[in-house]
């Protein structure tokens, strides 16, 4: 289809498309005439994809291409794109961190490695983000260490081994093709990311009005 | 202290601090001289509860201002002061909904509530997240309903749960002072929400360096 169809079909206006294709997110169409290009199914899924990353994941164009990176990357190893697309995903902190972080910092990797004993690297984006939320609950008074955060670690550990389980269509994301288990990745992360915050708020005012209505 | 003070203790800008005694979201000092003002730890405390909403919260001021007019206003019951509060923290979905997402609003609304007969109301912000969510996975072809969301409300709820059940300081939400309370599920609900999200994508990781391990 034309530039302007593919438009229609996925919500995103010419100039954007573009864009998008100037920056290398979205593969050039099949040239039709010196002017005109042809696009297909495989557009239109790449810019949905693309839309999902920046309206839900809030991912910058930047990222966006490094996820695409590793999704199109035949040249690599599976393991090895996997963690490039997984790693996109985080946000970039900005600024160093400070005394209090650097020392809230040693206390996660040590609960981490040691205690929870997960397989991450040493260089796992979300460790500074953990440090982050500890230092933050001291600044503001409370006097808590990684310990806090159990809750959180065993419920995200139970939802990650159910999504693997479950699979992608009901295969195991390693029988897949490495295209689509990334995609699959991608787009659990960051949709269902944004599900369970909602949910999580949603059960907060469950949870008050259940206890009001038992304490009348 | 002096507003030179203020600042060295939070790492808060003096120009920043002004903004923010301008636009309310911190209460005037005590003035001591004509153009002097004193500070106390309420001030300290209010200001990293400030930066807290913005850095980890990415809450506009204008949001905060809501939020802390929740947590001041005494006119108010207990109960509209929470929902006033914790409605603040959701964030504004850009437009209206189009027809996929007005069908996946109604199929979430079902679900929430007749199937997990959640007590929320009908106007709480976090439905349209879910219905976005939902919309999203369908247009990149995935053939999912509401229920594809359950693993995630079962592990929001149980966490709920056990958050309401800690309490505050190990006293039930209930029984501290209002304003205590409120911070406590401001603050609980900005800065878990980043640690659980962290806690994710590292639980992932586990999952999948444990998984390519096993199948070795």
């Amino acid at each position: 289809v034309r530039i302007s169809e593919l438009s229609a079909a996925t919500g995103v206006s010419v100039p954007t498309i573009k864009y998008y294709l100037r920056e290398g997110l979205l593969r050039p169409g099949a040239q039709t005439a010196p002017n005109q290009a042809s696009y297909g199914d495989e557009h239109v899924h790449r810019l949905r994809l693309i839309v999902a990353l920046r309206e839900l994941g809030d991912l910058s164009i930047e990222r966006i291409r490094t996820v695409m990176g590793a999704i199109d990357d035949e040249g690599r190893s599976r393991h090895e794109r996997y963690g490039v697309a997984h790693y996109a995903l985080a946000e970039d902190r900005d600024g160093e961190l400070d005394d209090d972080e650097e020392a809230a910092r040693r206390e996660i990797d040590a609960w981490l490695d040691r205690e929870l004993r997960w397989k991450v690297t040493a260089r796992a984006p979300w460790r500074g983000d953990l440090a982050a939320a500890l230092a933050t609950m001291r600044r503001l008074g409370r006097d808590v260490g990684p310990a806090s955060f159990r809750r959180y670690a065993d419920a995200a550990l139970a939802i990650a081994e159910g999504e693997f389980a479950d699979g992608v269509d009901g295969r195991s994301p390693e029988s897949v093709p490495i295209a689509d288990a990334l995609e699959w990745l991608v787009i659990g992360t960051v949709v269902n990311e944004r599900a369970l915050a909602a949910l999580r708020k949603l059960a907060q005012e469950h949870v008050s009005a259940t206890r009001a209505r038992r304490s009348r």
